[in-house]
C-alpha cells in the first residue's frame, strides 16, 4: 500500500502552473535544471531566487515520495529542491540560493555586498531555519490543546524575533522595498500561514507577533514572486491535512516527530 | 546556587593557553575581536579559521554561563563564538568562517572558488551540523545501554557519510593535504572523540566508521591548528562529565534533551 504522501496532486496548479509552463524549455549550459516539488516550501525558496534573479532554468517536477529512477541516478538521496549545474547535482534550499549568488554574479543581488551585512543576513536566515520553520511544523503537527497553544506561542515569538531585524525606514521587507535572501527564507511559510490560522486558533495577531511582522506579512503576501510560485489552495489542503492529523510521512515530518533536526 | 556549568575552568590551558597569550593585543581596524569560550567546539571552528587564514585578532575569553555586562551590551544574546568587526557583533560558528572568507579575500581560501564546488562544500558542512554534531551530543548524553548503542551507531554512520566525500587521491583531508572549511566544521569533535571512546563503548573502529574516516581522523588529530587550539584534557573532563551524566545546562545540551534544534 502506498504511504498517503504518495497520493499528492502530481503537478503545480493555478499561478504556479503557468510559470512551470513557461519554464519547461531545456536551457543547457546557459542555466540550471531545477528539480522541484510544487507544494514544498523549501523548493519555493529556490524557485523564488531563480525568478528574482532572472536566471534561465528548466523546471522539472519531482514527487519526492515517488522518485523517478533517472532522478535517483543523478541525485542518489533524491532530495528536492535540487539544482543541476554543469552536470553536478546540488541540494539544500538555502545553499542553493547562495549558489545562485555565486554562479550568476551579474544578476540582481539577494545578499548584501558588505561582509558584515552579509553575515548578519545569514544569521537571520539561520534564525528562520532553526526557530521559525521548526515552530511552524510543530504547530501544524501538534495534536493536543496544550501542545498547540505552546507551539503557537513559540511560532509567534520566532516571527517577532525575525521582524526585529526589519528596518522599517527602508520599507516593509528585509530587503526594503524589494525582497532579498532573508525575505525568501521565510516567504513560503508566510504563504502557508493561512493553514495555521484556519486550523490552529485563528488569525495571528499583532499582539502575538508584534506590528512589524504584520507589515512584513502583508508586503510579502502580495509580492509577485511569492504569488506566481504558489499553486491553488485546494491542492495544498490534502497535503497539509496529513500534517494537521500528524500522519505525514515526509522526512521533515518524521524528524520533527522524533525530536530530530529537519534534514 | 550557581548551575554547575558556571564552575568551569576560567581560561584556556596547555597549548591553547600559549596561543591565547600570543593573541591578547588589541588589533583595531586591521582585524577582529574574537569572543570565545576555550572549551567549546563551536568556538574552536572559528578559532581554527582565524589561525589558518592568519587574520589579526584579539582573543577575549567569555564564560558563556557567566557573561560580563560589557559583552552583553555588545551582544545581547551573549552567544559565543562572536566576532566583532568594525563594531558589529557577528555570531554562529559556520557563518563566521564564511565571514572571514568574505572579509579577508587575500588570505588563504578555506572554500573552493568554483560555485558548484563551494555549494558541495557547504552541503558537507551542513551534514556535520545536522547529523554529526547532534549524534555526538546524543551519544554523550545517552544514559541507558540501548540509547548509547543506538546513538553510537548513528554517530558512526554520520562519520562514514562525511568520509564518503573525501577524495583520497588529494590527501587524507577534505582539503587534501591541508585543512579547509569542511575539515574545520568537524575537527573539534574529532578532538573530543576520545571522550566518547573512554565513556561510550571504546575505540570507534574502521568496522563502524569505514577506513576513510580513520585516515581523516588520524590526519586531523595531528594537525597543528587543531592541536594549538586544544586545552589540557584534564580541564575538559569536568565539563564533559556533566554531559555524560546528562546534567549539562548549556543551550545545546538543553535543546538536545528536549528534542529541539541545537541553537
Amino acid at each position: 500500500m502506498p504511504v498517503p504522501d504518495e497520493e499528492i496532486h502530481p503537478v503545480a496548479t493555478g499561478a504556479a502552473a503557468s510559470l512551470v509552463a513557461a519554464r519547461k524549455t531545456p536551457v543547457g549550459k546557459d542555466g540550471v535544471k531545477f528539480y522541484s516539488g510544487w507544494f514544498c516550501p523549501f523548493n519555493q525558496r529556490t524557485w523564488m531566487a531563480l525568478e528574482e534573479k532572472a536566471i534561465p532554468y528548466e523546471y522539472v517536477e519531482i514527487n519526492p515520495y515517488k522518485k523517478e529512477p533517472s532522478f535517483l541516478k543523478l541525485n542518489p538521496k533524491g532530495l528536492v529542491p535540487c539544482l543541476e549545474s554543469n552536470g553536478i547535482p546540488l541540494a539544500e534550499s538555502s545553499i542553493l540560493v547562495e549558489f545562485l549568488e555565486d554562479a550568476y554574479p551579474s544578476t540582481r543581488k539577494l545578499l548584501p555586498d558588505s561582509a558584515e551585512q552579509k553575515a548578519l543576513a545569514r544569521m537571520r536566515i539561520d534564525l528562520v531555519a532553526k526557530k521559525c520553520v521548526p515552530a511552524y511544523m510543530r504547530l501544524l503537527q501538534a495534536q493536543t490543546h496544550d501542545a498547540q497553544r505552546e507551539a503557537r506561542a513559540e511560532y509567534a515569538a520566532a516571527l517577532k524575533e525575525f521582524a526585529s531585524y526589519l528596518d522599517g525606514n527602508k520599507g516593509p521587507l528585509h530587503g526594503g522595498k524589494d525582497i532579498d535572501a532573508v525575505d525568501i527564507a521565510l516567504a513560503p511559510w508566510a504563504g502557508r500561514q493561512y493553514i495555521i490560522e484556519n486550523n490552529r486558533g485563528g488569525k495571528l495577531t499583532a499582539q502575538e507577533t508584534g506590528e512589524k511582522y504584520q507589515e512584513w506579512y502583508k508586503a510579502i503576501l502580495s509580492h509577485p514572486t511569492l504569488l506566481k510560485t504558489m499553486s491553488d489552495a485546494e491542492h495544498y489542503e490534502p497535503i497539509y491535512g496529513r500534517y494537521l492529523r500528524d500522519e505525514a510521512q515526509s522526512e521533515a515530518a518524521k524528524a520533527l516527530r522524533a525530536g530530530r533536526v529537519i534534514p
